[in-house]
């Protein structure tokens, strides 16, 4: 296997000039949320999944009994009228569990887009800032210091510099590694309190707002919270099983002593 | 080496449609415990051993002073009557040591499968429910909803989606990763108090009354415990000298110094 | 994605007999203090980014809001005039992360130097030796015993084979995996008192003193002084946002229990 | 770069039948003693140096100020008289740092081996029996039942399998991984009481005693101790100035903040 694998379930949709919209688990899911509602309401079309080892080695199941294998999803969406752009957007359950797999994701959803003309990004990410009194601010990010004139008139704070040192994972690799292909990039980063087990709407409400007027497109914002409330029953759901699983499982290990603790096995020649 | 390696010990043999059966070491053994069995009664025969950089890198000696090295079995078995079917079953000491192992073995043995024409896979797990006053059930997963009819008839307990959240390791990611290639998995999970350092014979033989009646096979089942206490020895007799040899080795290195903690190595640049 | 991608930035450059000068980050960061402020007083002309899959998977963030990701840089500047040569400096960010990642990079540059027809190599790096009372000393190793003879006229302590146990990480291995391609190497160490968070600017003058020597080129010391405070700066930014970055997806990510540690999950079959 | 590279230092030697005997680091040095006691004693040729990402990423330091980069090492010996065989000897520094390091190494050893036709292998490891009163026998393993015989007229016991239940490191593996080439294996391990920072000579010899009736071969053993004093001083200087060097660059990097804890990074999406 490929540590990365991308698997078209559809054939590939003849796009023109797409661009690409990221939003991946992380702070206050804020990228997921932002994308995946960008996908419902658009009606977008799943075209790909792509697979890794570098997620967990588990399945979840479905209510139907089926089994999930941790994926990432590709979907595009082509424009309706003049002003708007084809879209691919990329949402998903996971990203890499080891700092090698970032890379090696990043790197192959990349060589997946260029071939498909991509030469635009836009990424979705949460800020943690700590207690947050008044409406979330989107701060944005860039490849390089020409794109922020592109998004200048838009209600984007590009500040960053001043406050933030780094951005971890897919939605900053994504800027920092495309600009190597000659994709301009923009990482749009909902300011959210940060209470981690808590999904942020409004943090993904004030990315959203900006977003669509970014790409030109009209959504119906009214079913955010619900839609939210959807996604997080399941994961809700995975987070209880998992640890539990997980938990007996290694109790399991440990005791039989089948296997010796990895730290150990580290010293042995 | 790659990280997988299937070596052929036989000709590879000419199947009919072979369904896959898969049972390696996990929750109370079940798998490993309901394949072994089914290897032995079927006089099932060996093909092919898989070898991984994945497993521990150690050797386990045989009584006969014969070092054994870790790897997963590959044995086939014909059909002797109507309403039979060919069977590869694979059974194994090992699963891989880290997640990445995991995906690199499973897909390596899906190739190995779908060169053989496999469609179909069933795979065993035990699942642990703690404390377990009646007859342990068999619960079921599918790669998706549909195959739940194809084994409706049996004794299976699809409910599954409402009790378990993850199946972690090869069971599951076979039916994950298999539904990429047209194959359509099952995975049989016995309920076992999962009392993790003993083997659960009920909980295999559970399964193996589901899997008998779904192979359309006839095996004797007066002599599972007594081939359990066998394999038991075996695996016992490992444990005991695998945790002496890698406690020795380990106070060895870590007081001569020679090799840095791995946690400290992290750091150094 | 390679584990590690050169990427050139301009056409690569026609040298003559290059001589190699690595300094990347280290014991008092002697090695990048030094070999940067070579760059800026020569106006070296940057030709080539290195990036892999070895270094954190983030990016930081310059003033202006655009990504930085993770890198090293190959600079060449031409001899100009007798007595000089045709030089490639390598300055960066980071080493790898892990172990098996330093021989990947250093291999990979060796593959790329050896094009260029490189023959000589020269590393920085800092010997943290505690207290220090006097100036400084530079000490020096090679790739083998002949090439002391080589800088045996400049003021190098070659006596490093009594003091020095080992050399962790690139200025080492240049050395000792350069030699299996005929380069000859000197390893050019400054004594630090090596407080780690302190860049050390005395230790890093001393081996540009020696090494201007060697390169028979001039240049102004009396800026190195500002020139790390301000490359301090950066370092300084990065550090203090990346602590509070981590902290902030650990907590949230622990909390939530979406991923269970990493140390239990090495346990599971 | 190749995760294991063997560089021949010296053409390629024309051997008949050669028998490949095996000596690295591990408990009580008894395979390094012994085997670099062989290579000594024979004057054997060095013609091939074995590196690998799976050593350490340092190189330590000669008394000359040269660097030594971690490897093993191969040398050959010709049949001087009737009854000797053509023999190739690997010594070494280390064995890999890592699990999956152990099987990439071995296999890249049996790939250059089966070019050399080499069909008989004899590796040395020492056995740690806690407290030994007694002289050190020397125990055999094998790598199949059928080799006992070939070895039964030599003072080594075959009642392994009743004492130990694993091998760990490449003492094992190229016997149980070489089975798949047809080459015949067998493991000799000296008893020892295992103190781990202490060289055991005289496990050493003892091992050396059955080697040199099995090699038909006569050397001199007088000067073992003496020998063992020689390597002993090295390999301590080097433990020395490693836990040293390693612990400075520890303390840098974790009070500059430069680098999160590993542990901590697996967590951030």
């Amino acid at each position: 296997m490929n540590s990365v694998e991308i698997k078209l379930v559809e054939k590939m949709p003849k796009l023109n000039n797409p661009i690409f919209i990221e939003g991946l688990p992380g702070v206050g899911n804020v990228g997921r949320i932002a994308a995946g509602y960008l996908v419902e309401q658009l009606k977008a079309t799943k075209y790909a999944d792509l697979l890794s080892s570098h997620f967990y080695p588990f399945v979840l199941l479905h209510q139907s009994s089926a089994v999930h294998v941790l994926k990432n999803e590709f979907y595009y969406w082509k424009a309706k009228k003049k002003g708007q752009r084809d879209m691919i957007i990329l949402i998903g359950d996971s990203q890499s569990i080891d700092p090698i797999g970032h890379y090696e994701i990043v790197d192959a959803i990349l060589d997946f887009l260029e071939k498909q003309n991509v030469k635009d990004i836009i990424t979705i990410a949460g800020l943690s800032v700590g207690k947050l009194d008044k409406e979330p601010k989107v701060i944005g990010t860039v490849s390089e210091p020409e794109v922020i004139k592109q998004y200048s008139k838009y209600n984007i704070d590009f500040e960053a510099g001043s406050k933030i040192g780094t951005i971890v994972g897919a939605a900053g690799l994504f800027l920092g590694l495309g600009r190597y292909r000659g994709m301009k990039g923009l990482c749009l980063l909902g300011e959210t309190a940060g209470l981690p087990e808590i999904p942020d709407p409004k943090s993904a409400e004030a990315v959203l707002n900006v977003l669509v007027k970014i790409l030109n497109i009209d959504i119906d914002m009214s079913k955010l919270k619900e839609k939210i409330k959807e996604m997080d029953n399941f994961m809700k759901k995975i987070n209880k099983y998992q640890d539990k699983a997980l938990k007996e499982l290694l109790a399991q290990e440990i005791e039989k002593g089948e296997r010796p603790k990895d730290d150990e096995l580290r010293y042995i020649g």
